[in-house]
């Protein structure tokens, strides 16, 4: 079985976007068991898209693409679809109801968008207009995913992937394994993973480097062995490895707030709001969040973090001193049990030579404990400062509660 | 003349890792003048390599193609290339004399990368090993390049795109304008683009939503239709047309205040740092931006922006009152010259008959002059809510600063 991933849009072939679609959707394949041989990206343009998604289906059992389901004039997808398996466009009453429930009678966009080729399987867009399609026809599988990452990730996720575990064979039954590791570079992740390659060649093995976490995949028919060979990572790594349903080091934190009931309270500088709104993207944040003083500016860490214009002065804004200072006005001006303060220089001007771009300091800890004062240099362009910054930090708290161990020089 | 352009690697179809490669690639040849009609993404496989390049020089006049030429056992693009072009891999002298003078003459590739198809042309790597070569027959064009982006956006940009420019005819001249609109569906803004793919079959139009904004493309041979057409959209979304590099509001947002010369302030509820976030993204920020005060819980909306438990009590944590008292929090314990205020549930839970989720209630303007309180409710899931909130947001408070008008009831 053969699966190739498609996407369509004029976007990406001008350069306006990455094809971020194709990698989750091959990244979720992945984890699922499953390899895909081929993405392409193919323009909004029907003759083309017919031609190609014909050669697609010839090569592989499987064609998954993304995008061109919208409602507008540029949109081409289910025509193509529906000309390729000579089938007509039919309003569907399951999309249609669904649609109005959720949208209103008056959607502009509600005739359009429920229509579906006739004899295909649509499942419903838990967040937008545009279902999935799915059509069959001699064991080949077409399957149409909207293009807005938001839509086609929930329905993937949600839809797409119940449907094929279960109408997808396993060539061999096929168990996965991850494992999650904080403030450790691929680099040295690799030499375990290189010896478990050694002695283990049946065992696939995926490593995916995000901002400032690494996750590593292991794949293979034997459940016993993949849990020995976790077990092995997770105890090599020991204190940076996390648990998180999606891999993501907030959701570590989240988790931490919530089982040890304790409230948590950001103040932000050059991370600008990216802390908060990575922990409050997650549900039931309230539960524990009592929110971030994005204190841009020196008169706001003056104003709200009680910071003494003497200690900006004399030290700067990024020293451990201002740190220090905008966490004990946390701890001062709210009731937060856990806090956490950064500044930083994220660039690309307002570095100097003794505090040069990337050059972050940051504070935290628990009220009436002793805290950590931490300082890190990232390499980069603004958005990774911004980015790595978030993540290590998140991932230094959580280390600080879970285990109290601290993770960088001071 | 036609261009496709392929990416070689597992990693890509694995999900492992993003192909920016293709984005830069097409950027760099729109911006001078070329389009790209596919990408294609190929496992480190000989036959499947083989089979597709064939493939995509039948189809295509040139094919560039990035990865696959490092110095170890899975890198193939040298072996197809040479299969293909019924060539075979010689010693380049002064590919070996290069590397030797920057690397030294004990690199252990040096061989191997100093080896190209013979009649091939070698473009010279200035950062890494792996030279880029050229194949050329019956008119027909090959390129390797090296997959490290740094390497490959290098060789690129100072060795290729010369080259190309040298080479290539342009076929036509081509010309495109963009315009961005805010706070308009896709649905509104596609009735006059059909009207203008009827009159005007030969212009291209591309419509791209992102949240809360719509981006549309118009490219052609007549330089002057397409000012007319562009002059045409935008006198009929008028106020709602914003100037932007990459389309994005918040950009609209940094300019307008930059220009304007006065300061910023937020309180964010249910955005949770999301808008401070994205201002503070782009370098600059900190020019005009004071800070944003996530009061996610509140008794933060009470001590930070001094709202009446009153107003929370019986108003609600997502009211009128209680925006216009943050507002008014904001501009009484700062000195910000323009603020905006949000709160709004996100759920999924939070929500009641009265308060459903997606509700939103926002205020802002300028100190000393009339402000605006506005309400709206977005369906779908919690991260489309905060981010169509965001830019919905940002794109008011843009049309309040610049025309002084109001998007939506209060």
């Amino acid at each position: 079985m053969t699966i190739e991933v498609v996407a369509i849009g004029n976007e990406i072939l001008r350069g306006a976007v990455v094809n971020t679609n194709a990698t989750f959707i091959s990244r979720e394949l992945a984890k699922a068991g499953w390899l895909t041989c081929r993405h392409t990206v193919l323009p909004d343009d029907l003759a083309s898209l017919k031609q190609a998604l014909k050669e697609a289906l010839n090569r592989s059992t499987i064609v998954i693409a993304t995008g061109g389901l919208g409602p507008t004039v540029d949109d081409l997808s289910r025509l193509a679809a529906a000309d390729i398996f000579s089938s007509e466009l039919i309003y569907d009453e399951r999309v249609g109801s669904d649609l109005k429930k959720r949208f209103g009678p008056d959607l502009q966009s509600l005739e359009d968008q429920a229509k579906i080729p006739k004899g295909a399987i649509a499942l419903l867009n838990p967040v937008g207009t545009a279902p999935a399609i799915i059509l069959q026809r001699h064991g080949n599988i077409l399957i149409l995913l909207p293009g807005v990452p938001v839509e086609m990730e929930a329905i993937f996720k949600e839809k797409l992937l119940p449907f094929l575990r279960a109408h997808l064979p396993f060539a061999k039954s096929c168990y996965t394994k991850e494992i999650h590791i904080a403030l450790q570079t691929e680099s040295s992740i690799d030499p375990i993973l290189r010896d478990i390659r050694d002695r283990h060649p049946e065992v696939e093995i995926g490593i995916y480097p995000s901002y400032g976490t690494v996750s590593v995949y292991l794949k293979g028919e034997d459940a016993d062995l993949l849990a020995k060979l976790k077990e092995k990572i997770t105890q090599t790594f020991d204190t940076f490895v996390f648990e998180a349903p999606d891999g993501k080091i907030e959701e570590a934190v989240h988790l931490a707030m919530i089982v040890m009931g304790k409230t948590l309270a950001l103040a932000e500088s050059c991370t600008g709001g990216a802390i908060a709104a990575r922990l409050t993207a997650l549900p039931g944040a309230s539960d524990y969040f009592l929110g971030s003083l994005v204190t841009y500016s020196n008169e706001w860490k003056a104003k709200f973090l009680a910071l003494k214009e003497r200690t900006l002065h004399d030290k700067g804004a990024v020293s451990k001193d201002t740190v220090l200072g905008m966490l004990e006005g946390l701890f001062e001006n709210t009731g937060a049990d856990v806090a956490l303060a950064v500044s930083g220089v994220a660039g690309p001007s307002g570095g100097t030579a003794a505090v040069p771009v990337g050059t972050i300091w940051a504070a935290f800890g628990e009220r009436g404990k002793p805290c950590d004062a931490v300082t890190f240099r990232i390499l980069g362009n603004r958005q990774k400062i911004i980015q790595v910054t978030s993540s290590r930090l998140l991932a230094a708290l959580w280390r600080k509660m879970i285990y109290n161990q601290s993770s960088f020089s001071s």
